[in-house]
C-alpha cells in the first residue's frame, strides 16, 4: 500500500489528538482511502512532559527544521498556534515543496493573503478545516458542498467561551463574572479569557468565513469587534422577555453592495435556531442564493473534534497527491458584486438600548427628544422596576433602523444628561 | 479551458434547475474549478412543454441512448426518479464508462448495492448528494469531512412534506387533513402525498445515510416504516405539554452491537435543536465518536437547492475526471462492531401512550395491571379533561423503557377492554 509521510509540528492538545486519531483508526482510513497516512516524524518543544497519547520516543525532535528539510514528507501539520514561528514554519514548508494542514486561524486571519498566494504560485495547498468550528465541516460545506453558491451572509456563534458563559447567565439567572468562573472551573476557558471574550478569536474566524463566501481576504482592522464583557445578566433578562437571546455572533453581510464584516453581541430572535444553540457548541448560517439558509452546529473545541477535522483535511491530500491533482476550488472567487466594505459607522440596523435613569418626570421626553434630534425613531419602551438598593431606574427601548453613527451621537448627548446615571448600553438586534 | 461534457437525463424541476445554474453560473464555476462543464445533451420524455428556464432545442432529444451511447460525454445527470427506466440508464450508461450522477433515493434504497457494485468493478463513480436533504452538503460531510469518525446515531428529519404538516398542526392548532391540504395548497405535497406523508420517502434517505454512517446497505424491508397520518392534534398538544414536539425521525441507531432502523413519529424533547425545525426544512443530527454530535439544517427541496447539490457533485466528478482519480472514499466501510439489524419488537424505548377510556372508577387501574403483566412500569399518568362530545375521555401515559414486542401485547389486551373505547396511540420516545 501506497505511503504518505507527513510531519507534525506541535504535539500538544490537537496534536495528540491527531496522533491518537492516525493510530487508533490506522486500518479504517487505509481501507477507506486506499494508502497509509504515515507519521513520520513530531516536532515539539516540550519532548518531555506527559501527553494523553503514547509517542514514540523516536518520532519526536525539538527542531521543526527536522520535519520541513525532510525531503519524504509530503504534507506538514501545524498546530503550534500563534503568529511567529508558525508563520516562518509554514512558509518555509511550502517553499520546500510540502503541502500544509493547519488549524491556526490567528495566522490565516493576519497573514491568509501572503501564504495563500505562495501556495497557489508554487502549486501547494494549504487546508485548514479546523481553524473554524472544531469538527463541523463548516470549510468543505462552503468550498466544496456549497461550490455553486453565492452568499448573502454567514452569521456564526464560532466561539466556544463566549457562548458556553452567555448561556450560562441566560440559564442559570447569574451574572458575567460568576458565568466565566464556571467556565473556567469547567475548563472551557483560559486563565486570561481575553481573547475569547472581547471577540478577537471570533473575528479571526469571521475573516476565514468571509474569504470563503466572500473570496475576500479582509483585514483584521477592518473587523468591528465587541466582545461580551460589558453584557448584564438585566439586558439578558430584559431581551428575553421582548423574545430575544443575546449571542455573540461573527457577522459577515451584503447589503446594497457593501460588505459588513462585524462581531458583536447580537439580539436574535428566541425561536431562531441559532438562539437555540447552548454551551460550548457553535454554529454557523448561511444565506445562498441557490441551496437557502443553512445551519451548521456542533462542538466547536475538543482535542478529537478539531483532531478529526485535521484528519479530514489529511485525507483530501493524500488523495490529491496520489492523483497529483491542485484542487482549484481551494481558492475563492472574489463576489465582484461587492464595492467596498461598509464601515461600522454606516451599518444601518435595529438596537435593544438599555437606560439607567433617575425616576423623574419628563425624563422620557428627553430621552426620546435626543434620539428624534438624531433622526432615530422609537418603536418600543419599557420602564423596568426599581430594586431597592437602585437610586435610578432601568429604562428599555427597541429603536427602528438607524445608522450606528446617528445612534452612537445620539447616545452620547443621552448620557451627558444629569438624569442619566449609567453610561448607556446599545445592543444591536439581527432578524437573521 | 479543458471542457468536460455531461448528458442530463430527466429535465423536470430539478433537472431545470441545473441547466439554469450551469447557465447562470457558467464564469463562477469556470473561475473556481479551471475547466468548462458543458451541458451537451439532455433528455426528456417531454419535448414540447414549456420549463423555466430556456432550453436550446438543439440540445434536446427524446431518446436517452443518445446519451448514454454518445463517446464524448463522460458523466451522465440522471434526474427521471423512479426506478425504471432510472436502474436501466445508469446500469447502461455506467458500462459504457460514465460516470454517474443522481438524486433518485428511490433507486439507490432498492438498488444501490448493485449500482454501487458495478460501479466499482468499473472503476467508475456514482454520486448522489442531492439524494438526501436537497442543498445540505450532507453526504460530503458524513463521507469526506468525518471521514475518520465511526457514528453511533443519526436521526434525521428528511421529508419536508411530514415535517410541514406536524410544524403546521403543532403552530395553527390544526388538525393532519386541515395542515396536509395546506401543504397541497403551496406546493409542499404531491396531490397523492401517500410516499411522504406513510414514511416510504423518509425510509428511502435512511436507507442512504446508515450506508454512509454504518457501510451497510440494509434492504428497505428491514427499515421499520411508521408515517404520520395517525398523528392527531390532541396527541400533537399533550405531548408540548409534557414537554415534547412530535417529529417525524429517521433514525439508525447503534445499540448492544446492533443496528436498529426505522422511521416513525417521535417525541423529542422540545429543546433540543431538531424540535425547532419548522416547516419544510430537514435536519439531520448524527452522533460521532470524534467530532461528537453535528447538526445539518436546511431546505429539504426545491428546485435550486436540490441542483445545487447536483452540480457539487460535477464540480467534484470533473476534478477527479481531470486527475484520473477515481476517489476512493465513495466506498462505505463496513462498522464491525455491529453483529445483526436489530428487529423492531425488539427495539427497547420509552413511550408516550393515548388511551381513550370511559370514566369510571377502576379504569386506570385495569390498564395499570395489564402493563405490568407485561413488565410495563409507568413513569407518568394524566387524565385530560372531556370535550362536550365526548363519551370517552382521553388517558396519557408515559411508561418507562420496554421492549416494543411486550408494549404491543400490552395494548393489544387493553384495547380489548370494554371501557377501552378507541384504538391506544402509542408514539416512540427518543431522547436523542
Amino acid at each position: 500500500m501506497k505511503k504518505i509521510n507527513i510531519g507534525l509540528i506541535g504535539c500538544g492538545n490537537v496534536g495528540s489528538g491527531v496522533v491518537k486519531i492516525l493510530r487508533d483508526k490506522k486500518t479504517l482510513l487505509s481501507e477507506k482511502i486506499g494508502l497509509e497516512i504515515n507519521l513520520k516524524k513530531i516536532c515539539d518543544k516540550d519532548l518531555s512532559s506527559k501527553r494523553n497519547v503514547h509517542i514514540d520516543k523516536d518520532l519526536l525532535t525539538g527542531d521543526a527544521k527536522d520535519i520541513i528539510n525532510d525531503p519524504q514528507i509530503d504534507i506538514v501539520v501545524e498546530l503550534i498556534g500563534g503568529l511567529h514561528p508558525a508563520k516562518e514554519f509554514i512558509t518555509e514548508a511550502i517553499k520546500k515543496g510540502k503541502n500544509i494542514v493547519t488549524a491556526n486561524k490567528a495566522l490565516l486571519a493576519e497573514h491568509g493573503a501572503e501564504l495563500f498566494a505562495l501556495a497557489k504560485d508554487t502549486g501547494k495547498s494549504i487546508y485548514f478545516e479546523a481553524s473554524v468550528g472544531g469538527g463541523i465541516p463548516i470549510i468543505k460545506a462552503l468550498r466544496e458542498g456549497l461550490v455553486a453558491n453565492k452568499f448573502n451572509s454567514v452569521f456564526g456563534i464560532v466561539n466556544g467561551t463566549s457562548n458556553f458563559v452567555l448561556s450560562e447567565m441566560s440559564a442559570n439567572n447569574c451574572e458575567f463574572h460568576k458565568a466565566l468562573s464556571e467556565a473556567k472551573l469547567r475548563g472551557f476557558a483560559e486563565k486570561d479569557p481575553t481573547l475569547d471574550i472581547e471577540g478577537l478569536d471570533s473575528a479571526h474566524k469571521l475573516v476565514i468565513l468571509t474569504y470563503l463566501c466572500f473570496g475576500k481576504l479582509v483585514s483584521l482592522k477592518d473587523v468591528f469587534i465587541e466582545g461580551i464583557s460589558r453584557i448584564s445578566l438585566a439586558d439578558i433578562n430584559y431581551a428575553k422577555e421582548l423574545g430575544f437571546e443575546i449571542k455573540l455572533l461573527a457577522i459577515a453581510k451584503k447589503e446594497d453592495g457593501q460588505l459588513q464584516v462585524r462581531v458583536h453581541p447580537t439580539l436574535i430572535p428566541e425561536n431562531h435556531l441559532l438562539s437555540s444553540v447552548a454551551g460550548v457548541f457553535n454554529a454557523i448560517y448561511v444565506s445562498s442564493d441557490l441551496a437557502g439558509n443553512l445551519l451548521f452546529y456542533g462542538p466547536g473545541a475538543g482535542q478529537l473534534s478539531a483532531a478529526s477535522a485535521v484528519v479530514s483535511d489529511l485525507v483530501d491530500l493524500t488523495q490529491d497527491l496520489k492523483a497529483g491533482l491542485f484542487r482549484p476550488t481551494m481558492n475563492s472567487v472574489e463576489d465582484k458584486s461587492i464595492t467596498k466594505l461598509c464601515k461600522i459607522d454606516d451599518v444601518s440596523g435595529r438596537y435593544y438600548i438599555h437606560f439607567t435613569v433617575l425616576d423623574k418626570p419628563g425624563v422620557l421626553a428627553k430621552i426620546a427628544g435626543i434620539l428624534a434630534k438624531f433622526g432615530i425613531s422609537i418603536a418600543s419602551v419599557s420602564q423596568k422596576v426599581k430594586s431597592h438598593s437602585q437610586q435610578a431606574v432601568p429604562v428599555v427601548i427597541i429603536i427602528h433602523e438607524a445608522k450606528e453613527k446617528n445612534l452612537r451621537l445620539a447616545l452620547a448627548a443621552i448620557d451627558r444628561l444629569n438624569v442619566v446615571k449609567e453610561k448607556s448600553v446599545a445592543i444591536r438586534i439581527e432578524e437573521v
